[in-house]
């Protein structure tokens, strides 16, 4: 079957409604049929030749036993020695499933194979989804069990990437992992975010001609993905007493004692006190003269008003990235005065995913063995997608690049590992070099596999009739 | 490279002695360079069709909504919506690691992915290694913590398979997950050798012509083994009154409340409580008239004294199990008088290993989605093996399969998951045909994969070069 323009198979003459609706649902279907079929995404093969069992010999015991007391004696050696260090945990609590929310502990599932899936295909990378039971006593989920956790399986494995963890949890998880887990914690919907959202920043403000350290930027939403925008793009040089972050209630600012006395509140506590010096209160004056606006915050379309972007500077940066509808459309924002806009949208230019970072950064951890991901590696990885859209010739249209350009992902990955090596903090400290080759040739590797599996038979294909049944099963139902 | 006969690259001319001693340097040695070479023996690796990025509109995002919101709904959906089904994780805190004793929480790691290997290799199981950091606050391994973390992981397995574990932590350990853990939890050392034991006891017994029932048997060790034996054995119908256990103290019995006032002796306290209802404490009194010996204690050769196997009863079964050399050797036991003997090694007749036994076992709960693994399932288990041994004759020389015998995994799995079935704890509830045709065909296609790979270089040959060198290294350091 050729997925390539699955639209083929779809009734003619629906109109543009009914196509989305009829998408929407096509998927779903085709998705939870699919997944009956072959029951998980992903098989564990062995990448070690075997002759008969008496290849056991040396891969189990009695020549194992070696392996065993050369870790026990140098446990970094489980860096060169075993799989740890291209594996990454994927590690999840389904407490906020992609639109779903919580999904209880088994419902992510899913969803991280899926990412898994798309771990191995970008970049590589051996992925185990885990996703964990951390309800406590009284049902709800704890920020403590997933920190016990990570910390418990770190021995195994290269990396750790949290996935679809609540707020406050999100926050409390990270924070004291970054700090006290051996091996890097990524929280893909925070820093991920924040990485591709200042890649889409920085070339945003070179077409519009704006220096990032004297733009007054406001952020719509203060959850886990903006609090982490709002430090990256401190961190980047973007000043803090320009920016303004707004909530539910209105902006942060320094008398929002609700965040001081808020269990977990910290994060945006800290913000309410560094950024919006002025103390500004209302939208009009937020908005007023700002260079960026940059929303992640609920579904629009009328999250974010026409009349607000009215009110912005020359040439207008705005990001609208909620799913499945922006905060507001791009033909609006541009009505409105917007120059340049972006979603998180593949159907609209300019889409922010975190799939341009994730595969890159991870990797880019997992060859030189860093023992941290810095902000100062995710800033790395932000200039290195930029500079990989401006190579390709930079437009309000074309700000940042699209998950087809998959031969990024060595780039990416060799600038993030440069950055650990220079902070001194890469267990393996290859040059960039090698990191680039080393990379691409894992990338290859990764997709000859995956065609030598379907060519052979060993991956069944889906037959033409198979999603024909789905179309007409949806088309019963929903036209 | 031919993985047959490898001695064909040793030197000529060893003596026995030197060519034992050269044998164990020369697969260390092998395995530490090939581990060195392959970093890790695992892949994961896409088991469906991935036709560039537009797939993961099924795989990913939008789609797999439908998937996580049916398993938010009902749980039992992710054995059938995921690769959870046939997915096991082997947890490990490498306290007891094979030969070599506390590894550190890495150490193990090398050995839990070859035991992966032979889960994917002889069953078609994809496990994942998972070595943990289970140390407290003081740095002492803690059952507690491999309590949670594995209860924690149960959303996202079928199985858990616990390996090399110290004890008195593995007792607890498992004890409480076997009530507690909603999937199968299965402790390898223990009733992995306890239902190969009863296996070849069960045919062992049928050599000699005795009934389990009026046997007089002794066991020497009581650590995880034999205490998991003795149960086992009852379980299955032999006599506790008349069982009697030795430690390194000596007999359990009433009297002994070291054990009833050591932490997490509770154990051995039972077995104190009911076997050895004559109070026997001396080894002439214990072996006198013995029908059967089970030695799972200290490597020998002089652990088990002929004398002893001189007092016991007509046709004497003697298991002598302690690697890397038995308790007592093979012709001693037999100049001595033992009629049967087994050993835990591959190169005498009658080898107890755990490998017979584990494939099996979890491949049987996985098909059948089992909520947990009860003794009659393992006694099912032993009555298959020993069952599948019987039809191919039975002598002295033969009353256990060998690990070549692969064919027998379909049906051992059948006969765990129709009692799992029959005892109304399998979730998923085919019929015993339907596993034995699903575990041949997984089977099958994990061999057909593995030689791909192999044929098509995506699994790069080791060279006879590289075992050459292996050769002359190790000959110039012993030689």
């Amino acid at each position: 079957m050729d997925w390539n323009d699955l639209e083929r198979f779809f009734p003619k003459n629906l109109d543009a409604g009914q196509l989305a609706a009829f998408k929407t649902a096509f998927y779903k279907r085709f998705s939870l049929e699919a997944h009956r079929c072959y029951r998980g995404k992903l098989q564990l093969v062995p990448k070690v030749p075997l002759g008969g069992l008496s290849s056991f010999n040396v891969w189990y015991t009695p020549g194992v036993s070696a392996v065993s007391t050369a870790i026990r004696d140098d446990n970094d050696l489980s860096f060169a020695l075993t799989g740890r260090a291209n594996r990454v945990a994927i590690v999840s609590d389904s407490t906020r499933v992609l639109g779903d929310g919580d999904c209880t502990p088994f419902g992510g599932l899913g969803v991280m194979e899926g990412k898994a899936l798309l771990m191995s295909r970008l970049a590589g990378i051996d992925a185990v989804p885990l996703c964990v039971d951390n309800r406590d006593e009284h049902g709800s989920p704890s920020a403590d069990k997933v920190i016990d956790f990570v910390k418990m399986i770190a021995p195994s494995f290269g990396a750790v990437n949290l996935e679809d963890i609540s707020q406050p949890n999100c926050f409390k998880i990270l924070d004291v992992l970054g700090e006290e887990c051996p091996i890097p914690v990524w929280h893909d919907d925070a820093q991920g975010t924040a990485c591709v959202v200042l890649a889409g920043l920085l070339n945003a403000l070179k077409v519009v001609g704006k220096d990032i350290r004297s733009c007054k930027i406001v952020l719509y939403g203060a959850g886990a993905a903006n609090t982490a925008v709002a430090n990256l793009l401190v961190a980047a040089g973007a000043s803090a007493a320009m920016m303004i972050l707004f909530d539910s209630k209105g902006t942060l600012h320094k008398n929002r004692f609700d965040y001081r006395d808020k269990p977990l509140g910290y994060r945006q506590w800290r913000l309410c006190l560094d950024t919006n010096e002025d103390g500004i209160m209302s939208h009009e004056e937020a908005f007023l003269g700002a260079d960026v606006l940059i929303a992640l915050s609920n579904p629009g379309p009328d999250t974010v008003r026409p009349e607000w972007i009215g009110l912005m500077a020359e040439k207008p940066v705005v990001f609208a990235c909620a799913n499945p509808v922006p905060e507001i459309y791009p033909y609006e924002a541009e009505k409105a005065g917007a120059f340049i806009v972006a979603t998180g949208r593949g159907d609209f230019p300019n889409q922010i995913n975190n799939s341009l970072a994730f595969p890159s950064v991870l990797k880019g951890v997992l060859v030189v063995s860093a023992s941290k991901i810095t902000d100062s590696m995710a800033i790395a990885a932000a200039h290195a997608i930029a500079g990989y859209a401006e190579k390709k010739g930079l437009s309000p249209q074309y700000i940042i690049p699209t998950m087809l350009d998959t031969d990024m992902v060595p780039l990416v990955a060799s600038e993030v590992a440069a950055a650990a090596v220079s902070e001194g903090i890469a267990r393996n400290p290859i040059t960039k070099n090698e990191v680039k080759t080393l990379v691409a040739n894992d990338i290859e590797y990764s997709i000859e596999l995956s065609q030598q599996l379907s060519e052979s038979g060993l991956v069944k294909d889906i037959s033409d009739d198979f999603v024909k049944k789905i179309v007409d099963s949806v088309a019963a139902e929903y036209l």
